[in-house]
Formats: C-alpha cells, sequence, structure tokens
C-alpha cells in the first residue's frame, strides 16, 4: 500500500476487543488470518479502559492485542482513543460537554459529547495520545496512527462559553478589531452592532433569523476548531514517531467541516463509506465521494476506512447487504482510488449501540454468507496486490467548495429546498456516465492542467480565482457555471452589480434574479432547433453582455430569454448554464464542451457499467468494469488483448458482467 | 395622500442608509428622484446607531439623512427605532429577552428578541421615541410617524415571569378577583384549581395539552400587552407632534394581534403584503387582506407600506417576481383602497439577514429590469394621483373575529386540520369572483347598512350581537352563518343547549355535531333536484327547528338530513350552511341570497379578471380591471366612453388585458 | 357483573360533578335514571377539591354526591383522586414536576405533570388515598375502587434527579454491582464504562444514539416505578376494604407500561377504548384490545371503563359517531368479554380542556340524538343482564410482549420504520376474519392448552421458554414465528449464533440478516406452484437447518431462497415465515395451520361481518354478530332456533344485518 503501512491492499477493520473475553482473541487472530486481515483499526473507543481513573493508565490489556497481532503478522493502525471520553471526566467536569444552540448541555452516555474547546478534554486526549505514542513508538505491530474517530459526526456545533470566548479570538485575529466584525458582518442593520467584544457570541437561539455572516464565520471557526483538535493529536504523534503517517477517518459528503483545509494537515486520507443498499442513488454518490477524497489527497491512493459488511443500524429502513453487493462496493473504492479496503467492524457487537450493524465477523459466525463473502475479497485483494500505489488521470475539475455549501444553505439565503450537493452531483452524474474521470478542486488548487472546469454553485467567489480563471480561459480552458454562481465575495458579502460577481466579464452575462421553482417542477430550453427540452427545479434571469446565446427559455414568464451563453476569451470559453437541465439538455450542454476541450471517455459501456483506470507505479493500466444494478451486460472492449487481473487469464473481447459484478483487467500494452 | 401626507399616492421604501457610506446617500436621493419617490420609511432599525451606548444619543448622522431628503423634496415616515433594542441592553438586562414556553431565554442576534412586558425596553423605547419627536418635531421632510415594526412576528408570546406577573394583574381587573378565574377557566375539572395568585402562569410547557380557557386569555393578554406597547409611544408622539399620523406595520394574515383592536389606536393603516409568486392562491389571499386593512380603518384608504420588488428571501422556495408581477400587486392594492405603495426596502443590503431579500434598487443596479420598472411604476402613479383618497363601497360584510380564530384553533377544539382563514377566506373567493365589493366586519362594527353579512366560523359568540343580528334580519338583512357558529360565549365557555347558541333562534337550527372530515374528503348535497353537488372537509348533523330546509345531505351516514336551512325572520332571512361548499353548491347558496338582498356584481368580467370601483372624493368614480394569471383576455364595458386614468386616452368597449395587466379607467359620467 | 359490582352489566360514565352547581346534580341522577345508568367513576380529578389546602381535606360536597347516589341507586367506582396533583403541592414543592430527557422540567396547568418517583407526590397520595378509603369504607354506594388514571398517558418517562437515583436502586438490585451494569450494558464499546454509581443516569439528552440496553433497562424501571404507584394505593385500599376490588384504567395499545405485569396486581382490568371513527382499521385495532384486556385478565370479563359517545377532541381530525357507531362499539366489547360499557363522562364540560369531548349527555342536552341512543343502549344492555359474567374459549395464542415491542424499536435496532405492534395485528386481523377467537399470551402464559401459538417479532426471549415451547410441540402444538423472532435474550444482547436464538434447534432455521424494505415495498413468493403471491416490508436471508422449505422467494436478490420452512418435532410443528404476507400468501399459510392443529371458526362470514361467541357461568352460549362498517350483509345461520337475546324473539336461519348494525343471539341447545 502507499506509504508502505502493509503490503499490497490494507484489508481488515475496526477491532475493539474489549468488549470480549480474551479466549475470543484468540480466535479473531485465527479468523483475521483466514480471511486475509492485514491491519485493524484498534482501540479507538478505549479511553474509558486505557484510563480507568483519572491521571492513572492501564495498557496491559492493549499491550497483550497489540502482541497477538505482532504473532499472527496483522497490523495496527492505532488510535488515540479520544473518540469519547470517559465518563469521570463528564461527571467530575460538566464543562467538558458541548451545549447545543438552546444553551442545553448533552449528557454522556453515547459518544463525542465534548466541547471542541474544550480545555480539559484538549489537556486529557493530549496526554492519552502522548502516552500512547511512547508505550507503543517501537512497537512491531505499529503500523499508522488513527486519530480520534470521525470528527464532528454528532456534535457540529457547540454553542458554549468556551466557544464564545474562543470565537472571539478567532474573530479578533481575522478582522482585527470589533469595527471589522460590525463591517462585515453588516451589523448596522437589525440594529445589531457589538459595541463590545462580550456581546459577541455563537449563533445562539434567537426570535428570528441569525445573522448569515455571523453564522458563516461560527461555520469556519468550528471547523477550524476541531480541526486544532487533530493538529494536537497529529503533532505528538509527529514528534514521537516521526516516520508513521497519521489519519483521521472522514465523512460521506459532510457539511461541517472544510476537508479542503483539514487535508492540508493530513498524511493520508482516509474515509467511511456507507451508501444505502435501497437508494439508487447512492452508487453515484458513492463513486463522487471516493473521487473527492483521492482529490483531498492531491491524487494520491486513499484509505476506505469503514464500509458496512452488511446493514447498518442508523437509518429509518436499514436495507441488507444481498450477495455481491459489499463486493461491488469494495471494488468501486479501488477503481477510484483507494489502497485499503476496511471495515466497521471486525466482530458484531451483542450489546451496545451498534449491536445491529453488521460486521466482518457477524453474529452467525464463521458458517455465514457474509464471512464467507469477506474471505473470498480478501483473497481477492491478496491476489490484486501489484495494483496498490496506483493512480488515476483526470482532465477535467469540478469544483467542490464548503464556503459555498454552508452560505448558500443558510436559512436566509436564495432557497432552502435545493441541497447544495445536488448541484455538483447533477454534473458529474453525466460525467460518470461518459466514463469521464473527474477530479473535485477548490479554489487553491492548482487547476492548470485540466482541460475542462466545471463550476456548480460557486457562491462564494473571492477576487483572486477570477484571474487565476480568466488566464486558465485565454490558455484554452473550457469553463462551465451553472446557477448561482458567484453572488458571494469572502466575507460573505453580496458583489454588487449582480452575479457572477468577478466572473462577469469572463462569463459575458449578468444574472438579473433566480427563480427557484418548487422541487420538481419541470419547464423547457431550446438549443435553437424549436426541440424544447426539459429542465427543473431552477432558472434563472440573465442578460447576455457579450456572451452568444446557445439556448433560450421555451415557456414560462422567462420565455424567449437567454438560458445557456457562450463566451470566448482567448483561446477558451466559458459556458453559463442558468438553470439543472434534464438529461437530454445536459447532453446538449456537455457533449460539445468535451469535444471542444479534447475530453473523451475511457470507453464505450451500455447503461449502468461503468469503466476506470488505475495508472500502476510500474506504468502499467488496469481497467475496471463496474456493473452497477440487477441484470446482465456486455462489454466490448476496444482491442483484444486483456487478462483479468486477479486470475491472470485471457479474456475476450466482449466480457459479459452479472449483477453487481466487478472485474479488473490488465490492459495490453 | 390621505391625511395630506404626500401629494397624490405615496411611493417609496425603508430606507437603511447607516448600512452604506454617505457617498452612496447621494445617489439614493438622484435615483429616489428618478423613480418618483416621495416618501420614506427612515430609521426602523436604527436604535443601535441613535443610541450606541445607553443614555448616549447621537442624531448626527440622521440629521444628514432627514436634511438630504428635504434637499431632494423626500418626506419621511420617520420610525421610532424601537424594533430592535441594542445588543448592550440584552447584555446589561438580560431579563428584557423574551422567553419561550419551555423557560429558554431568546439572545440577540436577531431581530425584535424583547419581552413586550419588560420595563427596561419600554423605558429605553419610551426615551428613544420622545428624544426623536422632540428633535424632528419641526423638521421639513417629516410627513408622518412609524411606530416599531411588524409588532409580534418573531415573539408572539413571551411566558417569562414578568409577563406571569403582568398577566395576574390584566386577570385581575377582567375577573375581580380569583375565583373568577377559577370560575372562567373550568378548573374544577382535572385538578386545576388555583388557591393563590402566586400559581398563576402564563401556559408553559407541560405534560400535556394546557386549559383552553387560559390560553385564550393569554393570547388577549399578548395582544393587549403589544398594544401598549404602541400605545405608549403613539401617546408621547401625539403630544409632541399632535398634527402628525401616526402608523404601524401590520402584517398579511397575522393571528396573533387582534387587529381590531388595534385599529382602534391606530390614526392610518398601514400594512405588508407578501404574495407568494409561486402560489395560485396568493392573489385572492392579497386581495382578502387588503380589503381587511381598508375595513380595519373603517373604510378610509391605507398604506400598503411594504412589500417587494421581487423575491423574498424567507420562504422555503423563494420565487422570482417576473416582469409585470410587481405592478400587477402595486394596482392590486390601489384597486382595494390604498393610498400608498411602498416597498422593503430602498437598497438591497449586501450583509445581513436581508442581504438576498429584493429591495426597489437591486444588487444589480439601475441599469436592471427591477429598477425600471420601479420607475415605470412612479410615473404610473403620478399620473393617477387624483385617484388619491378615493373610497369603496360595499354592502357585503363578511365577519372576521380574532377571538374565534384563537379558540377555533385551539388543540383541544374541534379539529386542528383545518385553519381559521379557509372559512373567511372560502366565501371571499365566491364574492370576488362575482366582483362583488367586501368590507370585513367585527362584532363592533356597525353593520346596519350591510344587506348581506356573512359569518364564517363565528366560533365565540356573545350574547350582544344576536340581538342586534336579529333587528338587522328583521329589517331585511340577509345573514348567511357557517360551520362552526357560534359556539362559544366570550369567556371561552360552550353555549349550554348547543351550537349556534344565541343563534338558534333566529336560524331556527340546532346543531347536534360537527363531524370534520380529514383534509381533502368529498362527500355529496343535493339542493332538492336529485342532482349531488360535492362538498368538503366539514359537515354538520343538524336539526331544524323551524327553518326550511333547502338541501339535505346526498350521501354518508348523515345522508337525507338537513344540510342548508333558510329561516324567515321580519323581512329578512337566516340561512344556515353545515358544509364547505364546492363550487356548484357554492353557487346555489350565493346567488339567491344576493339576489334576494339586491346585490349584484361590479362588472362581468371573464375568468381570471377583476374588477373594482374607487370613487373620488370629486364625486367620480374609477373602474380597475386586474388580470390574474398568464394569458389575455377580453373584458366587454357595460358603455362606450371610458378613458384611461393613466394617459386619458379613450378605450373602446371591448378591452383587452394581457399576462398580469392592471388599467384603471375614468368612468363616464 | 363479575365480582358483584352491580347487577348484569355495568353501565356509566365518569362523573365529575364538581364542574357544576348542586341543582344540575339533581337532574344528572334523574337522567342517569332514566338511561340505566347504574355505575359512575366518581372524583378521578377532584384532588384539589378533596385538598384545598395541604393537609386539610373536605369532603363534604363528595359526601352530598355520595348519598345522591345512594339514594338514586347507582354505585359508585370511587377514584382515589391522584390523577393529578393540586396546584398548591406544584408550587411549594417544584421537585414534584416531571423532567423531560432535555432536563426541561413540566409546569402545572394541565394533569399528571407528576414524577413517578416523587415521595412529595407518593405521600400526598397515600394520604388522600387512604382518608377516602376510611372515610367511605361503609358508604353503601361504594362498589369498587378506581386508583389514579389512565397512567402514563402524558408522562411515560421522568428523568429528573430522583429518578436517577430510584434506578440505581432497581439497578443493583437486579445486576448486584457496576460491574454488572457495565457488562450489561455492553459499556466497554464506546468508552462508556461506567466507574462510579454516581455516573449512573437514566438516558438523558445526549450527542448521539443512546445506550440501547440502558433505554431497555430505563423503560423497564419506569414502568415499574409507575406500577409501584399503583401498588402502594392499592394496598392501603386492600386493606381498608379487604372486599371490594380495586382497577385503574389501561390505554389501548399502549406501549409505555408492561400490562402482563401490571396485571397481575389488579383485581379487575378495565381500559379505555376511543377508536377513530375515520380510521378504517380502527375496529380490528379495538378488537385485538379487548382480546388482549381480557388476556390480561387470564380470561375473566374486564370491565370497557370509557369510550366516547360522540366526537373526541385530540386528534387532528376529530370525526363524529353517526347515528349506530356508539352501539357497535358497546356491543363489540360485549362480544370480546366485557362486562361494563362505560363512557368518558356522564355530562359534557362547558369548560377546560375537554369542553369539545363529546359526553353521554352533550350540550346538546336530552332532547340530543345521542342521550336518547345512550338510553336505548342502556335498556339493551338490562335485557341482556343474563349474559354478564359469560366467558369466551380460544385454542390460538398470540404472543404480545413489551420487552420486544420496547427493544425491537430502539432507534439503533433493524428499523425505526415499522411499529412493533403491526406484526401481531397483522396476524391477528387474518384470525380475526375467520372468526377464530385469539388469547393474547405472554412468555409467562401457562400455554399448554392451546393448539396453535403465533409468535410475531417475539424480539426478545429468554432460554426458559425455549424449553417449554419445544414440550409444548412435541405435544402436538403449531407453532408459527414471523421475522425478526428471537434475537435478544432478556438482558437485551444478542444471542450468539443467529436469529432465531434459543428457537433456532426447534425451526430448524437459521436467520443470517433481514433485509427491512421501504413501507409499501412489494415483493413475491411462491409456494411451489409456480404461482407469485405478494409479500411486504420485511424479508429475511434464511437457511434451513433441517426444516423442510415450503415455498420460496420469487424475486428480489433472495430469489429462490427459502421463505417459509416448516419442522416437525414430536407430534407438532414449528413454521417459519421470514416475511410480511399478503392476503393471498397468509391464507396459504394459516389455513394449513389451522387445519393441521384442528382449530376451526366459529361461523362463516360475509366480509365485513364478524362473529363472536360466550358462555354464560349457566353453561349456555351466546351468539354475537357484528356488521362491520355500511351497508347490509346476510348470514346464514347453522342452524335453526336461534332467539335474538335482547328480546327473546325467533330469528330466522339468515340474518340480515345493516350498518354497524349487532345483534346477539341465544344459541339453540
Amino acid at each position: 500500500m502507499i506509504d508502505d503501512i502493509v503490503d499490497g491492499f490494507a484489508f481488515g477493520g475496526d477491532y475493539n476487543p474489549e468488549q470480549w473475553t480474551e479466549d475470543v482473541w484468540i480466535e479473531d487472530m485465527k479468523l483475521m488470518n483466514r480471511a486475509g486481515v492485514n491491519l485493524v483499526s484498534l482501540g479507538i473507543f478505549s479511553w474509558a479502559k486505557l484510563e480507568p481513573e483519572e491521571g492513572r493508565y492501564d495498557f496491559t490489556w492493549l499491550d497483550r492485542v497489540m502482541n497477538l497481532l505482532t504473532e499472527y503478522n496483522i497490523k495496527a493502525d492505532l488510535a488515540t482513543a479520544t473518540a469519547a471520553q470517559p465518563n469521570w471526566m463528564s461527571v467530575k467536569y460538566p464543562q467538558v460537554m458541548a451545549v447545543d444552540e438552546k444553551g442545553l448541555r448533552y449528557t454522556w452516555g453515547s459518544r463525542q459529547a465534548y466541547c471542541p474547546n474544550s480545555l480539559i478534554y484538549r489537556r486529557g486526549a493530549a496526554a492519552m495520545t502522548r502516552m500512547l505514542a511512547e508505550h507503543y513508538a517501537a512497537h512491531p505491530a505499529l503500523a499508522m496512527w488513527h486519530v480520534n474517530n470521525e470528527y464532528a459526526c454528532h456534535v457540529q456545533r457547540c454553542y458554549c462559553d468556551t466557544c464564545a470566548a474562543e470565537f472571539r479570538v478567532w474573530l479578533e485575529k481575522r478582522y482585527g478589531d470589533l469595527d471589522g466584525v460590525n463591517e462585515t458582518w453588516g451589523t448596522a442593520f437589525w440594529s445589531q452592532n457589538y459595541s463590545d467584544w462580550a456581546e459577541v457570541m455563537p449563533p445562539r437561539y434567537t426570535s428570528a433569523f441569525r445573522n448569515p455572516n455571523q453564522q458563516l464565520d461560527y461555520d469556519r471557526f468550528m471547523s477550524d476548531s476541531i480541526l486544532s483538535l487533530f493538529i494536537a493529536e497529529r503533532n505528538i504523534l509527529h514528534q514521537v514517531t516521526p516516520n508513521l503517517k497519521v489519519t483521521t477517518n472522514f465523512m460521506p459528503l459532510f457539511k461541517h467541516l472544510d476537508y479542503w483545509k483539514w487535508a492540508e494537515e493530513i498524511d493520508i486520507i482516509s474515509w467511511d463509506s456507507y451508501p444505502d443498499p435501497h437508494d439508487p442513488l447512492s452508487p453515484v454518490m458513492n463513486a463522487f465521494d471516493h473521487d473527492l477524497m483521492r482529490s483531498l489527497g492531491a491524487g494520491k491512493p486513499f484509505m476506505l476506512m469503514e464500509q458496512a459488511a452488511g446493514r447498518v443500524n442508523w437509518r429509518p429502513v436499514n436495507g441488507m447487504k444481498h450477495e455481491g453487493l459489499m463486493r461491488f462496493h469494495s471494488f468501486q473504492a479501488l477503481s477510484h482510488g483507494a489502497d485499503a479496503v476496511m471495515y466497521f467492524q471486525w466482530r458484531q457487537s451483542r450489546r451496545g449501540s451498534e449491536q445491529f450493524h453488521s460486521a466482518m465477523l457477524p453474529h452467525a459466525g464463521e458458517g455465514s454468507r457474509t464471512f464467507s463473502e469477506i474471505t473470498r475479497l480478501g483473497a481477492e485483494l491478496k491476489a490484486l496486490s501489484a495494483l496498490a500505489g496506483s493512480r488515476i488521470e483526470s482532465q477535467v475539475g469540478l469544483f467542490f467548495d464548503y464556503d459555498s455549501w454552508w452560505a448558500s444553505e443558510m436559512e436566509t439565503a436564495v432557497t432552502a429546498a435545493y441541497p447544495y450537493v445536488e448541484e455538483p452531483l447533477h454534473w458529474y452524474r453525466s460525467l460518470r456516465e461518459r466514463n469521464v474521470p473527474v477530479d473535485m478542486v477548490s479554489p487553491k488548487t492548482d487547476f492548470s492542467s485540466y482541460k475542462v472546469l466545471i463550476m456548480p454553485r460557486m457562491f462564494v467567489i473571492d477576487a483572486l480565482p477570477a484571474s487565476r480563471l480568466e488566464s486558465w480561459v485565454e490558455n484554452g480552458g473550457v469553463l462551465l457555471l451553472g446557477p448561482m454562481s458567484a453572488w458571494l465575495d469572502g466575507t460573505g458579502a453580496v458583489h454588487p452589480g449582480g452575479a457572477p460577481g468577478p466572473l462577469r466579464t469572463l462569463a459575458g452575462v449578468r444574472v438579473e434574479d433566480v427563480d427557484p421553482l418548487p422541487p420538481g417542477t419541470s419547464f423547457s430550453v431550446d438549443f435553437g432547433d424549436g426541440r424544447p427540452l426539459a429542465a427543473r427545479n431552477w432558472r434563472e434571469e440573465i442578460y447576455a453582455e457579450g456572451a452568444e446565446v446557445l439556448a433560450v427559455y421555451a415557456d414560462g414568464p422567462l420565455n424567449g430569454g437567454p438560458a445557456v451563453t457562450s463566451h470566448t476569451r482567448g483561446r477558451g470559453q466559458t459556458r453559463y448554464v442558468s438553470f439543472r437541465p434534464g438529461p437530454e439538455a445536459m447532453d446538449r450542454i456537455l457533449d460539445p464542451v468535451l469535444e471542444r476541450a479534447g475530453v473523451t471517455g475511457l470507453l464505450e459501456t451500455p447503461p449502468g457499467v461503468y469503466a476506470a483506470r488505475r495508472i500502476g507505479v510500474d506504468g502499467r493500466s488496469r481497467l475496471f468494469l463496474l456493473r452497477e444494478g440487477e441484470g446482465r451486460s456486455d462489454v466490448r472492449l476496444p482491442v483484444e488483448g486483456f487478462t483479468d487481473a486477479v486470475d491472470g487469464r485471457q479474456v475476450g473481447q466482449v466480457l459479459s458482467l452479472g449483477s453487481w459484478d466487478a472485474r479488473v483487467l490488465n490492459e495490453p500494452d
């Protein structure tokens, strides 16, 4: 695997042996060996067992586990155990518990209920991290560090007085003085002027809408506060074990942390993937997330740190993973650049909050269908070891931006009916259907090598990227802007003169207004051939200021007005799409753009089959084919000479894939 | 305009210059002049800027604004700036903040979070009002006073200890002693007897249903508490500037304040109109509200104090106002008797909670479609100046009653599924389709001159009106009662003997029970011709006690039972309608009533076109024609000789109106 | 009636005379006599009137009522008046009020807001009970005792510190020490280890899922806490009046109290039935509840303690009871074994929270349709007196289990989308359509005499019943298991080896996983004839381990896998049904089982007509026929010679029943 954590792909799961007696541990080791497990995430929720009372540490049981792992040749992704503080801490120091926006303090008895700015929590976490690092620094089983767990999963925002005080510090650093805060938040309106720092608060429970600029800053402050928890532990780990990589596990399409900013601090990106078997959109969302994770790590292989071997237990309806689905999800991860296939958790709990969450080794035991699927997958991954470390190449960049997510979903923004992520997902889906590899990009990304850039609802944009985008377009790039682009500057203030703010000149359009329609509302656009094509949900009243009109609205109050425009600059173009295109309209928008930019898909595949390519460190490339959904499809390969990467056997030029099938092929040289 | 506030119609909007630097103010003035603005509502949220610390007032910036207005010949509807207290007050005196029913105190950072009974707030508001009044009493720009803003919009009820204490005072004044409270609230049931005043509380968070009589009194107490805020400021203003009119802006279909009681205290009625462009019912609701506002002012012209030039930002989906819609809404206001067309706000905010709420001058600036529509409208209004002060004549009165609203929507009343306002709206819609002008009336209204009175769900009724109604009917009036009429007396107790209580004799029916059906449920009634007509939602088991049965139920468990009855008394009649009629049934009910009473519509118009008439102070009348919805309709005028009131040109006898068109015609003498 | 409370059936209602002046009481007595009322539930909410200040008791008014009852020959089901404490207690001792999971304390002004573990409440309730018992012990009107009212209706769980302390006591008694708690709750996971008793808390507001084992214990603890309130009052009553029966009124399909455990402490079961007239499922749910109540009382006749004469006032839509429906409900109660038909309440309130809840004597008075129906029913019941005390015989037992209800609806269990009660109801409905009498059984029930046992979602099962079930099956019983059977042991831990845990051997199947589908999802099963039959909502991946496969899944990912199995043991069989059968599949499952077990329905009836039989103390049996719904149906009786039990007249062999009709027939000997 990347960073030499294990040989080949990592395979294993969260291991919580403290739930079991020691005789079970031996059975665990033997079954892990049988399944091909080579890495376990250990001790994530062990704080109470490792520090049973304040300042008294007891690592003896963990020593035994670590030694057993060594004995059975399994590596540890050792956790800092700080994901949930012990009850004694919560009882002795109540201020360690987070407080909700109404001022109600959480209690213990669940997990992650700490205030991110609690000094007590931070002191305890640092001490635990240092004790573990020093104790296990030289242990042969230790392969990497796992800090905390799913930061902010349950407590996204704390509103306590400690956080209020830290927020003021953060604001003072950002704006210099209180005048800066008043100016940025626009407090002259609604009589909100702050005349003393002590008046400045988190956006707590109040009578009506809260100030959106204050909320945007609080979103940023909380992401930063929680990030500083990670950094504090990581610094200790780097100091004690400078050669070991440190990760923390991200979550799918997670709004509350700016993962771009976080990724800069993390050695290896890892994340937890829980696609809903009953949601037909879950494969595309999962693919999107995989690409985001790879992009967060600047293209380096990432770790699928958690997935479920079967059902989860936290949805309203927790669908089963029928035979083959878990394997499909695992190969999907690999096809997007993962070097690890890991699970929550190894052995299913008999008690506690996750007793009904599946595991690699379920209640039904080693004779179960699930465990035999795990074992078969372990063997396949071993056969594919040579792929580990291989990478993905993309020519299309898709902007994904947390400021835009936060700001465009404010209760006082244009509409609360359309989630931000629907917009990038909508474009992504169409690119994926064409087997066009996509990277997600942020305003800080060096996007010079991409041929196409797509900006769906890039609601917040600063002046800086405008000039960079202009140069990139002049050099031949094709930029696609979606509705609600570039309304706000970095302080959350509306760009004067109307959207798309600093991109108006580049796009050659001015947006007068946006018309969000009730969800599901359909209307028509016309690309000049008199054939109305369906569009949905959003439309905008735009005026061409230099741009060519490619399509117009074909009904409703905007009938005849511009709907899609194109503006040439240098060798490139900027296209503005002012609505949410339906499938045919999307073809009419996307295909010419890809063609002009010289971007082609990897392979033509029948509906439901997706292709991906990883290029190995040896320069050889492998083709992934994934059959999403029930039924059978035949894929025609471009040439003869492909071989199966698992068993090495030759495959015919027409390959047949069954329900939820996945294949990896060595491409002929 | 009425009361000589400005010449002709008032045109302008909320002006919040403290958001902008002074150079922008000059631009504002010039653009206001260009648009024809003659009145602005100034300083509504300026408290923090006008009293930056406790007791220190700084009016210098407002002086500059007022002087600029004078210079540019624009008048000020000057606010008392008390709509949101400054943060320093909330921090220094936490008890100024309102408390919710669970005992949680709101925090600052939004607006209007004050407790209506807070002495601190009241002292500060009174001081600010007096300072402003004395400072600007003689200022040439000052034309009228605007107290607070949208009272109770966000804090309808406060449950703090101050309010509890004031509630006891209010109750003692009403009932004399605690026995009176126990008697009225029926505390003998559920062991709720109060043995000490200290036990009496607002209807706070509790385990099950709260006492409905206590809640009804708390609704009244809170409306009175907030009204006393208005009165306190108004008294100061009247004392300092006895010749100036005072208003506060009402809200559409607003449940929480008894506007009839409020209207007695207000010099000129004004209100804020925000029809949802995506709701097909919004034009009729808007028309209803306009008529209510005119009726609250006893028929005097009222002010449309706020509307949006485009989108609002507080709905789940905030629909755009496409070209023409804002003009339609403006003419709709005039057609119902408004003498002012005003907006929130003049210039769109770049920051803060309303940065995405449209304005007369949007982010896109003076070149925008919106601003050019504003400018055109300003010119039209100027051309129509002679209409200002004209009035509406109605022969039909529709009861609208806040006690009935409050009591019939209690969680323990008959059903929570049907909002009160649906009932008057249902009748109103049918009258509007016939172009029959309607006034809303209250039990205190002198209704002697109306020919028809409609009482839809007049749930609460005292003995007094019964005798007044009897005389009115005897003198030839036709009274229409809807389901759920006259169940309670003024104390919230059920009239003994069953509904419609004191109106049983007049109506000649007894209601055994009501059967609220699941929303949308349809059933049939038969008017004696064997043709079942659709009805919905509500039906009642009634027994004729002297009344003639005009229609019976035609299916379901009440099959064959009376559904509509008529009872003659003197020269008049009382009809009881025990269900919610569908369109055909409504025709069968309403047309004979109007015919009998000699009430006819103003004009026959095609569907979607509505007519209204204003009769000028000069005795001349103008006909309004409004085309609601997309498409084109031809209206045939009764005679030749109409001229367009804007440009004076002759119009043909058949007038063609396009989408959302509005025309004003001088009627031939 | 059973227990000689009154002669024949009890008929009457809650009587709350403190709402009225004494002249009304006399009218009440006369009208009660006219209606045939022989029992009233008196003083349920009279605490504040009986103890107007702390320690001062005033029973004079109640004496007068009791004497009046004696005079008019009406008996009293006298309440202990503890259902709602007086306000003075709540004000003086705030800790008497319950606290919600967020730590917010309820206030007074409603009812039942007390903390079940409050010592103040308990002391006051015990004193009141003793005072009443001693005062009225020898009163001739006193027939039985009514403790409190609808325990836990509004306050199911209190989370205050008193409850926390009592919870620790309860846990220590159950588990011996803190290690036992940690072990049972699985606190080794999520760092939840308790190192001190003071850390142990109710499952209060926290950041994420709460521990399910802790919640299960809290459910049990709260049921026990509230039960101990009942026991405390009952003990006093038994001591003072050892010959009188004590009841408390249960509620329909009520989750929060373990009624099996409660029933052991109660002399005579009574309950409150409020079927929704608008819900087509309400008759079957009502039938289910009646059978449950009879079963809770081990087959003894029970009391219908409350029903509504007309509308209730606490639903979103409160449907009317049209003519005949109240009589239908009353006879339905009798047909399932009730010996009492009682109402809430006698005279409709004019004020307070139930002013819109119907009563035997409604606002419309004695001339009303409702009161005349009451009077007719009273006469019918009198004519049927000989039936009182008769019983029902059943050969089918249906498991109904509160632990399974609580545990399977946990937020962290398999799915929150399917309520527990749907499962037993689904089987019950099919048995009812066959006129097969059903008893509900608990794990403690002696089920040896049943021929068929059905276990729908018996999620929690201990080892003990497994061996009892095995013997019973060996002796010829047919056991039907539904999905989600036997997952947990009594401590809430998953049975190792997979479901159905200790019943795996008996059933001959192993459950690999369950697949809950989105509500309403349909799929197919095949009983071997190639004809796919519809099933819904739930399916399971099961493996036959010795069982014969009777049906397989016919589509979807489990296609071809076992769906229904049968396993023979001794003279009996165990059938496992791994899905929710649709109507046809249900026939294919149920009919062979009933046939094999020799169970037949009482009578073949057309759809919508249901039959029941009560066997009198004299050995004679009566047949009940109930026509559910609108329309007319003819029922063919098996033989001639039936007579009407009300009027004694001969009936023909074909009996015609109209809408909502109900008949009782004397069966020929």
